[in-house]
């Protein structure tokens, strides 16, 4: 794994040193993650000048977070008071080390930590390293993938387990734990994201935060949960129907929530424009009366953070490449009724390798449980 | 709730007009909170110019979060567009109403952020509000304290039904995940931080996060969990021996930091240098031989987060005054071993009115579970 790594701050380090930058400092703990493989809270990363990267973090408690995953080729700094900020020694190492110019997340530091930066090395100028590692993370490797792929299936699992308990009468709040506890049990670092569930006039909703309202029969419920698997994150969202037989209203809805959904899924390709991506899944929704109630984003990219590059909206740049990984998630939410959402994590692939590959299997049919 | 919330923002008013700056922009989400009672994810507040103030946030998609609790007198712009940023809206607000200074969160705004903002408000001059709002949350009223009271009952209890159920051969996950589902049980909003449970060579250290150990026979247990309730939250830890009889060396550590920890209680006081305090506790157990395996600090203040001032180190600044919640949580943790670590949240309150008030009232005898 140590090579993924090292390979990673090669790119990283090609990247400054085209800018001009022969040193940077990354504060961002995902981003801290994705070169090093490790991150106990508040690490920052120098990569450079000079061959040696450093790890700069506090004296974690269990000890076991830091010191035991540091890859070899990286030295490890630690400090010893609580008060220090490791970008501060950072920067006094970079300093000391002669560096001219050292690029910082400017997206990340506070103005106060930049200041204490910039006072830590006189004589460096201080260059904004922008999204660079962002960019770098955006296209993920297969090991990345097989990461999202475990992550997906502990989530259907931990999903597909809750719909064959009995549901009525149950709350939003325990039903989440419930499903939390199993993501846990199935092997998940922990939850991706708070999970979401949401009944009767809550159904539907992006991000409803779990409540005391009892699933009751002839609601929809709509439930939003993601596995974190050694750091990598997904995403499953499915509608349900409590009861007997839906109301009309209900599968008129669903199919059309479905068919967004579907198209979604089948405009993501490598070349795609992430904004024909939403306009695919949004126009359905718009056809069928329900664009207001959309959302402003349809989709977004999933890796070591939930809500990662490229966004789907529509005034999203950019286009899609081969092994991104992102959510197709359109949602209908009237206030006051409820509503449809349908989630999936997929990734994208060229046609020749089969089209877009679904992590999250969990069935698309509305079941009624 | 109103008025006290309008006071509050009063008081930053007139800390703001004393330092030359007629308008503020809080964007820590805690600071939001104390001063509005209310604060959706990402939303900021314009304190001024002029008597209106003005909260940008936007667009919750469950709606409940927002407008539902948005202060009379504060009026709620809500931005259309997901991308857009509340914080440069506001500034843009500010230069609109001709404010000349407008002074910001510089330890919160990140570079990028602060840059968009001064674009967004040209002519406005910029400034640094500090921790303004910080210290006023410093000495809480008594509505906080009571939030916090009941936070730490719900926390007991929790912690009082755990105990009442087997613990061997269950692992610190399943007993963490247990807790968090009984604080939300009792009415807890959620969990304070993630639940720490370490058994055998993992007790005693701060902050440890359960992995699938389970618990034995003979081994230390340390619990460390916490409440929110209404945004406060507390903090509650203890250590038990499980099995039989205690063996000598448990005891042993255990009656020292026991000690150790009723030490830091007994000096809180108002007007005790906050680094006494700390020194009262650590002394305590370098006379014990186990000042090396302290950490950093023996406690800190709690609210609406976790961690706020004061802290209790050997090299905090500064005195505790009445009213001021705080944790004392001295540990020893022995790398291979294990250790004791006891945690109690208190007020300090002035010796006439019968000194600290212990909040967490869970037993500190050594239990053998």
């Amino acid at each position: 794994m140590s090579e993924v790594h090292a390979a990673r701050r090669e790119r990283l380090r090609d990247r400054c040193a085209a800018a001009g930058s022969a040193a940077a400092l990354v504060s961002r703990p995902a981003n801290v993650r994705y070169l090093t493989g490790c991150a106990p809270p508040g690490t920052v990363l120098l990569v450079g000048p000079g061959p040696e990267d450093v790890l700069v973090h506090h004296r974690h408690p269990s000890g076991d977070l830091a010191e035991g995953r540091l890859p070899d080729d990286v030295r490890g700094v630690v400090l010893s008071g609580p008060e220090g900020d490791p970008a501060v020694t950072a920067a006094a190492l970079a300093a000391d080390r002669k560096a001219e110019a050292l690029a910082v997340e400017e997206h990340h530091l506070t103005v106060a930590r930049h200041r204490a930066v910039g006072g830590a090395a006189p004589g460096v100028r201080l260059s904004d390293l922008g999204s660079a590692v962002e960019q770098l993370r955006l296209v993920k490797d297969e090991q990345e993938i097989s990461a999202l792929r475990i992550a997906a299936e502990i989530a259907d699992q931990a999903l597909s387990e809750l719909l064959e308990s009995i549901l009525v009468g149950r709350t939003e709040r325990h039903l989440a734990l419930e499903l939390e506890r199993r993501l846990i049990d199935h092997g998940a670092d922990g939850p991706a994201f708070p999970t979401c569930v949401g009944t009767g006039p809550h159904s539907g909703a992006a991000r409803h935060l779990p409540t005391d309202r009892r699933v009751e029969e002839g609601d929809f419920l709509t439930v939003c949960l993601g596995a974190c698997y050694r750091g990598y994150r997904c995403e499953v969202g499915r509608t349900f129907v409590i009861g007997t037989t839906p109301a009309d209203w209900q599968i008129e809805l669903y199919d059309l929530v479905f068919a967004a959904q579907r198209a979604g899924r089948e405009a993501l390709a490598p070349g795609a424009a992430c904004r024909d991506v939403d306009h695919a899944a949004r126009h359905v929704l718009e056809s069928g009366g329900h664009g207001e109630a959309l959302g402003e984003t349809t989709g977004h990219g999933v890796g070591l953070e939930i809500g990662e590059d490229p966004r789907l909206s529509p005034s999203a740049m950019g286009k899609l490449d081969a092994c991104v990984p992102v959510t197709v998630e359109p949602g209908v939410h009237i206030p006051g009724r409820g509503g449809v959402r349908i989630d999936d994590t997929l990734v994208v692939r060229p046609p020749t390798d089969g089209g877009p590959e679904l992590l999250t299997i969990t069935t698309k049919e509305l079941l009624a449980l």
